[in-house]
């Protein structure tokens, strides 16, 4: 039951719709305010929001430069239980200055007034380009009528709602028989660019109606982001906005999660379980990725070694291009684990594509590249490097890296300033 | 005089020319061996030797899987003064075993019975694919014949040779006045891929008639390093073969150097200077590079928290992207001041694009995007980061990351191995 990275949980769940409403009394809703655009029509503002009060815990960017909202919203869940999300895509209201946090303010009494409830109860999410005021006159005005269209039923619309680059919105939910009865988990995400270990410019949002206390619910989140979010690269950026929030309001008819029980073991498992399928969704939608490489490392000397070596493989650029390419170059791989830092002794190195072995004992198998080939030709494979050091190991989630991702980022913040101007906005 | 990475050095030196065999009694050769393609007549193997005793450092990579030739060259060099050095290109004998150690040995054999010096006198490099075995039975018969045709022209061939992935030879040399003499100092290298602090796939051979003893050689070389070659990056990666020898035989007409002198302080800003030269020429001939970019951070409180913000910007994907599009993308790189682990206030932090303000305070300067464009659109620009915090300074090298990079990098190994199936030689 606890957390192996090894294995996927083993929680007698089942999958069901719903996402971040699929948890008894949350609801969401979302509109379109043209924040990056005033001429687009997409979805870009989102409300979530819980009926009756919530134990929440959130976890927010490690990055120095922090956007406004997570100021803020950081400030608010100091102070307050929550009641509800706002969040936005196509503005991160970032290296915004004061103004920023003004307007992250604005939109928090925006939301709290049409809720009926104290504007600390608010936590403010935004993504998008950073050290670009907030079109806050678009969105403020706005907010009321966002409110109104809250509904159990809110959920699809919020999570496109808070995409940037994301091509699919990303909901998973899961059902959790618990005690006589059950509780639910849902969430949705988005990612797709700047996403590393230590989160990414990532906003995950997960409502549960499980009944559960601050401090057990807090060991729950950390744990989860831990072995979920924080087991993903796709190209080593670390964003200023990332957020995960999870909030709980106790209204499913399950027994109370008390720490030490076996209901708390199976809230923590299954809430890593949703949590890591949202964390896999966002590298598999990752900026222009074609490859989704699961790097398992093992028997390494200790666990910081073996998340040493998986993130120092997976952030290689010249290995990444080897996926990109369909490139079995184990020795790009085994290049990677000596400069990672941690203790290896080469003469013990096993590489594995799928389940073949490249490289033994540090040196080539013998295995056909042939056949090596035709593992990472596939969309989806693993890459296992055992250590035969000790007994720890980690996974890594990860993907290649394609020339349309340096294309797809390579004029970004040109090209939102010229538009800005282009429509008299600069 | 001391190496402070904002000022060029300021020693009163003329370039020369001559490369690695600019300083007296040196020599170099190198001949075509078809090392990585026996039907190829590209030069691939070098030898560069001293006519008298050498005091000599060198500096190895810090990857703990090492090439079979690092292994052998830092026995020797522990062991024995030094008198040539016998480096290939085309193979790395890199993850070879045991047979890759006798395989450098015997390169070394070959050398120094046909210079008529020890087996420990000699160092051994190579450069190229990893995981193959060395194509030995090539390389040692042809060696007498390479020795045959040491010459003092023989620079320009022993700068090609060590070429891999490189577009040109790398080679500088300069002519130093000291005391009523002068000494010289030149060298050659060798980039291209795998470039990054602590060393890189690159080999630098350096060759000094000064006269200085161990101890201050050995401190020269280890400022130099750090200052130079430790200052580059274009990928992130470090390599298993990265090597650094510095030769010094004492034959020119000047005073010997010692300890504390202003003779030591000039040979060190002297060497400093040649290496310096050389990394940038490896960052400007990087693997696809269209863009050189100096990361300049000033007033950090540490020169530590400097150098993890340069190093921070210089290795961010995203920040490399935007520099290929010509994207004065600011907001990139402040976000990754932000994860460094440096300790930055935010509301403090100017950039400048060239001498251009992009950032003022963490805040948009309000600078025209379009100058800042004309800034980045140059082949070779620089952005400075000003924490404003202390007074630590510290500069990077590096490059973009181009669409060309990835493909380039997308087939190495199986289109090396294919290659040599098909010519039988798997």
């Amino acid at each position: 039951m606890e957390c192996d990275p090894f294995r996927e949980v083993r929680v007698p769940f089942k999958a069901v719709k719903g996402g971040i409403t699929a948890a008894r009394g949350f609801r969401a809703a979302a509109i379109s305010c043209g924040i990056k655009n005033p001429e687009a029509t997409r979805l870009d503002l989102a409300l979530i929001a819980s009926d009756a009060p919530t134990v929440t815990e959130a976890v927010y960017t490690t990055n120095k430069v922090r956007a406004a909202c997570v100021r803020v919203s950081q400030s608010h869940i100091r102070e307050s239980d929550t009641r509800a999300i706002i969040a936005n895509s196509g503005n991160a209201n970032a290296c915004t200055g004061p103004q920023g946090i003004q307007d992250a303010k604005a939109m928090c009494k925006a939301a709290a007034e049409a809720l009926g409830v104290r504007m600390r109860q608010i936590q403010v999410c935004s993504t998008g380009i950073i050290g670009m005021t907030m079109p806050i006159g678009r969105i403020t005005p706005r907010v009321a009528e966002l409110a109104s269209k809250l509904s159990p039923t809110g959920s699809d619309d919020a999570a496109a709602a808070i995409m940037t680059s994301d091509t699919r919105p990303k909901s998973y939910s899961i059902e959790v028989p618990c005690g006589s009865g059950s509780f639910r988990i849902g969430g949705i995400a988005k990612g797709a660019g700047m996403i590393c270990p230590n989160m990414a410019t990532m906003l995950c949002f997960i409502t549960t109606d499980a009944r559960i206390s601050a401090d057990e619910l807090k060991r729950a989140v950390r744990c989860a982001v831990d072995q979920s979010f924080n087991c993903i690269t796709i190209d080593g950026d670390t964003s200023t906005n990332d957020t995960v929030v999870v909030m709980s309001n106790g209204l499913a008819e399950a027994p109370a999660i008390r720490k030490g029980s076996d209901e708390a073991k199976i809230f923590r498992c299954a809430l890593h379980k949703v949590m890591l399928e949202l964390a896999k969704m966002i590298v598999a939608d990752g900026e222009r990725v074609t490859k989704f490489v699961e790097i398992r490392v093992r028997n390494a000397r200790t666990h910081a070694d073996a998340r040493k070596v998986a993130e120092a493989v997976a952030k290689s650029m010249l290995v990444k291009c080897s996926w990109h390419g369909s490139d079995p170059n184990w020795g790009r791989v085994i290049h990677a684990v000596g400069y990672s830092g941690a203790r290896i002794r080469e003469e013990l190195i096993d590489i594995y594509f799928g389940g073949l072995l490249a490289c033994k004992g540090g040196l080539t198998s013998g295995t056909p590249v042939g056949e090596l080939e035709k593992v990472v030709r596939e969309p989806r494979f693993s890459v296992t490097i055992d250590l035969n050091l000790g007994n720890a190991n980690h996974i890594v989630y990860t993907s290649d890296l394609s020339e349309a991702y340096v294309d797809f980022n390579s004029s970004e913040y040109s090209a939102a300033v010229h538009s800005r101007r282009q429509k008299g906005l600069a």
